[in-house]
């Protein structure tokens, strides 16, 4: 019998055990932004990892702990896999908007609804269940290391510290993750990249307080500083004006340009989901598609001064702000960016405009098509799903997953998820459908399966 | 006995009783922000000036009413002057902070404490009193036009419509107002002009909705639009590159460059004043005096799209606002300015950016420091309060008062006020002393006894 065969069986043998184990650990709260249950869950998922033979232990970080675990493949001589996944859950709120409580994890017909049902419980479980699956039917093929983030709706802050003194003990040969679901259509969706992110807040001061704006004649204006400091940093032909800034910048390869076309676009969709007539320089297809995933930005995300709103109010503010986000590509390093950044504001005039990066800088990632584990995912969900996926070269949204992760340790890695379409993230009523979480165990063991055979072959 | 003299005696024997009418007109609330007691208000004024001879009435407009009044003089050939004031007040919020309630008029040794005590219904009771004064010393040498505006706490809206209907009876050979108060070290101040102001508001829109800022790559950011289209409006040279904007600046002649020596400015005293380190383009001295009358400004009073708090929110704002608020000089006209800006928007690329005048927009008013009302009010000044007032050629801020209607007219106008220094202009605990009260009713009396000698001379 082929083996993904027996997965297939085993799962729809032991489903009702498995799905009471989602809702276990979707029982168990684990809110990164409040801290609530966190470490109960850490300690809940290394007493199911230990039932399922994975070496399992809790390890703490700066910020909320790690779980970290190791499954033995069958032979020694197996490929060894890295696979990252969270625990934590986006907060509940606004708790009067779920028709069930977010942590009771009740089964609705086919749906289990819950926080963290799909993101990244559901994802989590189908990952340890594939190893039970695979070793209660003919063992497991693969060498598994298992990185679960307990902070990933936070930003992970602390995980690039956290990896630098794991790094001997995550080396493998490539890197996988599950989170996230399905694109629209029921179609599988795998992305070899992400976008880095450097969010810097800009500050110009000008009087003491807040004063009459006759005096806006003597004394300097701080939203004009900041107007024309923006305006020498991007031009009105959108691109970025500060020295260096796309010196970095690694264009797609003719495989990446032909994923693009296979992964296709659809401009009306677009625009109409956007809420735009057009696209910046007028864009269409595959060449907006290509912009939003390999270009960067510098946006404003926010721009505050004075008093704008109805009725005139004639005051010249003492200070204004803006915050700017920066989407960075391979291979820009977000702490290269805010330098460039400095030194542009100081070599155009504008020393006195006072700078601070703000959250958590997130590096860029990618990898290559070529690489074997991308055909062992791709293949795996043909196998699984009987369609063909949808595989993006990279991804414009920022994170850091599995090829962030991949990236920094040196291998190959996909991202991918098992949840349904429209599983409503992080919003109220978040489910997984019982089919979702039950293929989603086969495509694990499906994608190891593969692995074992092709990726030292 | 010389006539002022004779005004002196009189104020001095009947002070009690000219205080309690001050008290009266207080008590009567005229906020003219909510429309509380106005109606009410302006009939009291109505009576009070039929009780000195004054005939009075009140005139509705589209806001609130004008109280117009003509008192006749001795002579049928006696010079004409126009006499402006207002008779409502700010609001008296906070009332916490009020030590005495605002409506009260309470006398608190020598000051008489309440709302409008000096803004302005003690410098309109000063002038009303004036008259009494001088016919039972020996006549109104003067032909007096009162008009009391309603609504100048509320930027004085329905007053141009209605000057335009009331231009007959209101010809006049020059215009005075008392409003406002004195300069530190008690000296009197007396203005011969007035900026003029537009205030707009400039609005760019991107997607119909806030988005994820990933998207900003192909989605336009609607402040960068507006950064975009300010930096084209003003560079940092600070100088305004709308077409035309410079056109109509009637810069300072040598008679106003010679009153800005004469006033005086003290460039550390100013900075601290304002709490900045240097000025614009680091002007000092009668420089510095002359930039801040003599010169318009494109101000931005407020910018405001995203979000500028702290924290990293990336988002992509559906739209952004400015509001932009332009002092403006003679002669510029606040329509034509307007024009000019929609104009440059649309040469520039910026037809997308939406344009809206908020706010009523203020004509710039100047009289010539030779006309011979301004000699007449500084000499009247110095037999009053034997000193030497503080004569400035122009004002920078904006309003509807003297200047801005003897403008209108065509005449020559001053502009002065009788209140104490720091009297707590729209703040709480405003107050007028009776020291300032008495001899403002002198310093109209002079003002109108020396008109009457060198008006016609």
């Amino acid at each position: 019998m082929d083996r993904l065969e027996g997965v297939r069986r085993y799962v729809d043998d032991h489903a009702e055990a498995m799905i009471a184990d989602l809702q276990r650990v979707v029982r168990q709260p684990s809110v990164s932004a409040t801290g609530e249950g966190v470490a109960e869950c850490a300690r809940l998922l290394v007493e199911i990892m230990a039932g399922l033979g994975i070496e399992a232990e809790v390890v703490e970080t700066d910020g909320q702990p790690l779980v970290l675990g190791r499954a033995r493949a069958e032979r020694e001589d197996a490929p060894a896999l890295l696979v990252y996944c969270h625990y934590d859950v986006q907060p509940p709120d606004p708790l009067d908007a779920w028709e069930y409580p977010p942590f009771e994890a009740r089964r609705v017909g086919d749906r289990i609804v819950g926080r963290g049902t799909t993101d990244a419980k559901g994802n989590l479980m189908a990952l340890l269940q594939a190893v039970g699956a695979l070793r209660a039917t003919g063992g497991l093929p693969v060498l598994l290391t298992f990185l679960f983030d307990g902070e990933e709706e936070s930003g992970s802050p602390s995980l690039p510290a956290a990896v630098e003194r794991l790094r001997a003990r995550l080396q493998a040969d490539a890197a996988m993750a599950f989170d996230g679901g399905f694109d629209a259509g029921d179609i599988p969706r795998i992305s070899l990249g992400t976008s880095g992110l450097l969010f810097v807040q800009l500050r110009a001061r000008g009087a003491a307080h807040d004063l009459h704006s006759a005096r806006a004649r003597l004394v300097p204006n701080p939203a004009w500083r900041l107007v024309w400091a923006l305006a020498t940093m991007k031009t009105p032909d959108e691109r970025v004006q500060i020295e260096g800034f796309y010196d970095r910048v690694r264009p797609p390869t003719e495989a990446e340009r032909a994923l693009l076309e296979r992964a296709g676009w659809d401009d009306e969709a677009q625009r109409r989901a956007l809420g735009v007539e057009r696209f910046i320089d007028d864009l269409q297809g595959i060449d907006a598609l290509e912009r939003l995933l390999y270009s960067p930005t510098c946006n404003i995300a926010g721009f505050s001064a004075g008093y704008a709103g109805e009725g005139s109010k004639t005051v010249l503010p003492a200070t204004a702000t803006v915050n700017l986000d920066f989407r960075l590509v391979c291979d820009q390093d977000p702490e290269e960016i805010a330098r460039l950044l400095r030194q542009h504001l100081d070599r155009h005039g504008f020393a006195d405009v006072e700078m601070r990066v703000l959250g958590g800088s997130i590096e860029p990632s990618r990898t290559p098509p070529d690489a074997p584990i991308v055909d062992v995912t791709v293949e795996a969900a043909r196998q699984v799903y009987g369609r063909e996926p949808r595989l993006l070269p990279t991804g414009d949204a920022s994170g850091r997953e599995a090829t962030w992760l991949a990236n920094r340790l040196g291998i190959p890695g996909v991202q991918t998820g098992i949840g349904p379409p429209a599983w409503r993230g992080h919003a109220p009523n978040e489910f997984i459908t019982v089919r979702h979480y039950l293929d989603g165990i086969c495509f694990a063991a499906a994608i190891w399966l593969l692995a074992a055979e092709r990726l030292r072959a």
